[in-house]
């Protein structure tokens, strides 16, 4: 018999790597949890190659605001797994909102935060499944072109 | 004595039904559960007719927005009894998100997202009142007018 | 040995005092509580002096928009006071979010929302740090600079 296969073989596997925690832009934390909710900070799309900028429909394409949703979300799990005590803590993903910097006219948000969506569902499986709210902002902190934020729940919390 | 009256009889006095619960536009489910939390994903303004499109202050004025958000409350409502097993098992609404397209300078959204409410109010009695927030968006999936997002508390949960 | 030094003396000591809870502007309540969990209606900017509008990065500048986010974070403290029945009772603010009114190209989100944190954190102590999303928002409802919106968990809850 195999070892079971959990999140982390998962994202070995898609050939990505949990980054740091994200640092607060500000005085707050990077999450909070109260018995077994989890809830995490807004997180920019962001990683050592600075912030993915732009706002989609206007100087940044749907595909390349895919990316920044992926590279959001890859934050957004090392938030998770700080959280949680591991990624395979986590029962469930409850709820993500995904916030896009959209120019006027532009309504593809959800294809935009999906890119996120199945990058959680591909690391986390069943547990990964969440509710969603797909939201185009006028503006993000510094000039982000997604940010995202989630609740999820904890085994045995 | 007669039977208590509960939230699809309000509904039916009202002369509405639940539509079907809205297809997810991606990958993410339209509601997820924890003990006795139920948070919804993000609903538009969507019916049989199509998506109530449009911007708030610009193409659409308040009474037409407030139609859109009464659709969208209905949709809302249509989760929420799948999500708890029949509306009369939900124990309170506790947060009601609504995001209104906005064109600028406009700042009524509390008057549109207030037909939500009212009707959320109608059906649920006691237990539809709820904690809210209204902000303007400047653009929603699919060009909607309103969008809106609960959490709720579920009796026996 | 000196009493223990709350939330109330820590507000005195930095010459504030709690606002009315504002009163909703339509059909919803201030704050619903679930179990231990407390979450608020959003609160715009305003106090006796009236609501605080604009837009930052327009017409108003960061330090303007610092000064109305406190103002917000007041009304929200008062909000959290009656919902928890004391501030003391307050075990942990879970998650601020701050909606900004943002000027196309203003990314100094972070900086606005800060000021409340600051004051949440300097009110509340250790109990008062959060989780927190800033968002740049088209438009408020009557035309505030800033809004907050809280979830929190009550002691003994």
């Amino acid at each position: 018999m195999s070892p079971p296969v959990g999140p982390r073989e998962r994202l070995r596997e898609l050939g990505l790597g949990l980054p740091p925690v994200p640092a607060p832009r500000g005085r707050y934390r990077p999450w909070r949890r109260a018995g077994s909710l989890v809830v995490t900070a807004g997180v920019i799309a962001a990683d050592q190659a600075g912030v993915r900028t732009g706002r989609v429909g206007d100087d940044l394409d749907v595909e390349a605001a895919r990316e920044a949703a992926r590279v959001a979300a890859l934050a957004l799990l090392a938030i998770l797994d700080e959280a949680a005590g591991g990624l395979d803590r986590i029962a469930q993903l409850l709820l993500l909102h995904g916030y896009v910097r959209s120019a006027p006219g532009f309504g593809e948000q959800p294809r935009v935060v999906d890119a996120a969506s199945e990058l959680l569902a591909a690391v986390l499986d069943e547990a990964g499944l969440h509710a969603r709210v797909a939201l185009g902002v006028s503006e993000l902190p510094l000039g982000a072109a997604v940010e995202l934020q989630a609740w999820a729940e904890v085994a045995g919390g």
